[in-house]
């Protein structure tokens, strides 16, 4: 249990960054794929994914998007947010071990609260693999969460 | 495993439809949490939760991007399948228990064998939580994959 405070709204600044890495390992793929309900070979078989143009397993591209959604959640804004919307653009594929780094930067401030972010992921190349831009509704005013320990799970 | 087939992009029309419902579980709210990093307590913790405007557990709101990706990737266009983009709005929270129908429709066939799709989720009450529209690669020849089975966890 980590505790974890948000931004309020009246915190925000255009401009204002946030990021956070994570690398793609391959329980986060079989993870994605029972979640999803997406078990397309081309993410979990690596002989049929080295028939096609990718050449090698690839993670689901929403997996970035969940990463995307994480970091807005957990960071900024933070706890508290409500997500309005999403916009995604897949622009390259994710292979297994790679390191993605989500950069959110806070582009606009409108009115009732809400906040543009860009949301940008970034592989270990510094190749862009997914842009966008969310909708959130940020929190009134700046609160602390007790954020739980994230499950645990082993693949029967 | 399975085998699924694919449209290819020629087999497509405007208008055509797909859908597929699944039943939102405790066990798909913490693989979620577990994928994404995303923890909040207004997901894993009901006592929080209840304190919160939504009064109870709520899911995430990109479990239902990844269902809808998972739509695009195993269903219309299916196998082979590559997604550009996703735009997303969160028009209202999906609870524990709640059953989602993903509705996907052909809106558009764009050239080079892109085609935008209508993205919508809908659940037990017919009331739409995610709209949204996709852009995908649709496949130029129908294939035929074997899917493997989904990856089966436990909680540690």
């Amino acid at each position: 249990m980590t505790t974890v405070s948000s931004f309020a709204y009246d915190d925000l600044s255009i401009g204002q960054k946030a990021q956070q890495t994570k690398q793609v390992t391959e329980q986060d793929i079989l993870l994605f794929a029972a979640v999803s309900g997406d078990c397309n070979p081309v993410h979990l078989d690596e002989q049929y994914a080295a028939t096609t143009m990718f050449k090698e397993r690839i993670a689901h591209g929403m997996f970035s998007g969940a990463l995307i959604s994480a970091a807005i959640a957990c960071n900024l804004p933070g706890p508290g947010s409500i997500y309005l919307g999403q916009e995604l653009t897949f622009t390259r594929p994710v292979k297994l071990g790679d390191s993605l780094t989500v950069e959110l930067e806070v582009l606009e401030k409108l009115p009732k609260n809400r906040v543009r972010i860009a949301t940008r992921v970034l592989n270990q190349n510094n190749e862009m693999v997914v842009d966008g831009v969310a909708l959130v509704l940020a929190p009134k005013k700046s609160t602390e969460v007790n954020m739980p320990s994230a499950p645990q799970f082993i693949q029967k």
